[in-house]
């Protein structure tokens, strides 16, 4: 099938000022200033999403996000992404496209162009591997490692219960990376896959420092509260807002007085929210409304 | 089992002078010069290696060594790669580091990064994606699109066989592509990675033009002997060599002066061969020691 299948590609591919050769070569041939920031999510079915109940389109564009969440997390710029599938045998041409169709039109939002891939059939479940490349801007990228103690601990959107949707359709942050990148001094960044407080846990981890999460001023996005209303199994929403993952949020690190400036600045494209600061003592604790101040286990998603 | 496993990659994975950030952040960030030669491959478990019946090292060279391959077919110098596992759940952190083991030393050989990757588990056979990163040498890449009527038709090394063992410990042609570019002028280019005829059939339809191939003067490998000997499946050594795939060796087209120089060179790191020539008339013909022609189907690998 990759031959009709490339020749759907030929059709269907858009092309793209940095895209010097795309499909029909060995290679792609994509221009880029002189760094090159990289990539790679694999989404697997029954892991990241249940192919029998979902629509094809939406684990295509999943494939695409997950990955241009991860140069948002960085602050850099898309450029180009190649794309491997494992489809199964029967109806791969059709689930091929499908992926496609729900790809392409994040990929165009978001300036990326599809540069190439792979497409094999075989007798497992369906897996998607996407590699992306993006460039830094003029700051250069943002990273993980440069929180300091007294940094406000900020965060775009809200948190939990992606799992009824938003792990599909979410935004990846791409502009609000950038933008905010170049407006502001950040510290350090990353984006929320595996959980708020795991993810959290990533940029002390590697800045080596603690930190303190206020949870009354943690956002917690209404699916997390249908999430639990529905489910009544005990986990709060605020948990979900904690835990959940796949919100593809960003959590940042900046200065008190940058912390403070962009949060009046009503230009911003997404709400921002400071949930707490970076210590110096290492591990991460909450702090409750009455001031309670108890470990915070970063639990989430681990692969 | 990730961040067991990462904790094992960073005391596994070199240093490399063009990686700027590796494993550890959202994405890795990797010193170009300004053009980016990408690729990308997907092995999957029964239809590349079957992991039942050989040593997971020799997947994971694999899995690395077909991304050479594209990058040698571009005659781009390698730089950077990044890897997505979908790994069986049992055994899987086992797993992930012996394909790591196969995969680190040529790594090392063909000087490529492992910049970063992402390690999942699930419940489907192993499937491995790498991307890989290279760029141009000074002559620009090697496409398929350049033969021209009355270009001599060369190979590298010989065919066929290859499911023998070929297919796992074959050498990519990195360092002869780019030597082979440098010092004479190729007008196209791609690695055998479908079958001899079927990856010759893309040159001539990338490049507008057909090809006669003399089928005394195709390079038929030791191991297509064998395969032949063996199977007694009146399937002769020559087709195989003609149409089984995984020989990764490399088709190039040059002038008839070029071809002429190229096969008087001594120096030459691997032994080439002109098995024809390409034709203003389209389609592949075959031309047997007694002179007679024939239509030549492009049969090989279709994915």
């Amino acid at each position: 099938m990759e031959s009709e299948f490339i020749a759907w590609l030929r059709r269907h591919l858009p092309p793209h000022p940095r895209l010097r050769l795309g499909i029909g070569d060995d290679a792609a041939l994509v221009q880029l200033t002189g760094e090159c920031v990289a990539t790679t999510d694999l989404l697997t079915d029954e892991v990241d999403f249940i192919l029998a109940e979902c629509d094809p389109r939406h684990v295509g564009r999943k494939s695409l996000a997950v990955n241009l969440s991860d140069l948002a997390a960085m602050a850099a710029r898309p450029v180009a992404a190649v794309v491997s599938l494992a489809l199964p045998r029967a109806g791969a041409l059709e689930l091929a496209v499908q992926l496609y169709e729900g790809m392409l039109p994040l990929a165009e939002q978001c300036d990326i162009a599809i540069a190439g891939g792979d497409t094999n059939t075989w007798s497992g479940p369906l897996a998607i591997s996407v590699a992306a490349l993006g460039e830094p801007t003029g700051r250069g990228v943002l990273t993980r490692s440069g929180a300091r103690p007294g940094d406000a601990i900020l965060v775009t959107g809200a948190f939990g219960g992606s799992i009824l949707g938003r792990h599909f359709d979410f935004q990846p942050r791409v502009a609000e990376a950038i933008g905010l990148h170049e407006k502001y001094e950040l510290h350090a960044g990353t984006d929320v896959s595996d959980g708020l407080t795991l993810d959290l846990s990533h940029i002390c981890e590697a800045s080596g420092c603690g930190a303190e999460v206020e949870l009354d001023a943690v956002p917690v996005h209404e699916d997390a509260r249908r999430l639990a209303a529905d489910r009544r199994d005990g986990i709060s929403p605020l948990d979900h807002a904690l835990t959940d993952g796949e919100d593809f949020e960003l959590i940042l690190a900046a200065s008190p007085d940058q912390a403070e400036a962009m949060l009046a600045d009503t230009s911003l494209p997404a709400p921002m929210t400071q949930i707490g600061r970076f210590t110096a003592p290492l591990g991460i604790f909450s702090i409750d409304a009455a001031g309670n101040r108890k470990p915070l286990s970063p639990k989430g998603y681990r692969h």
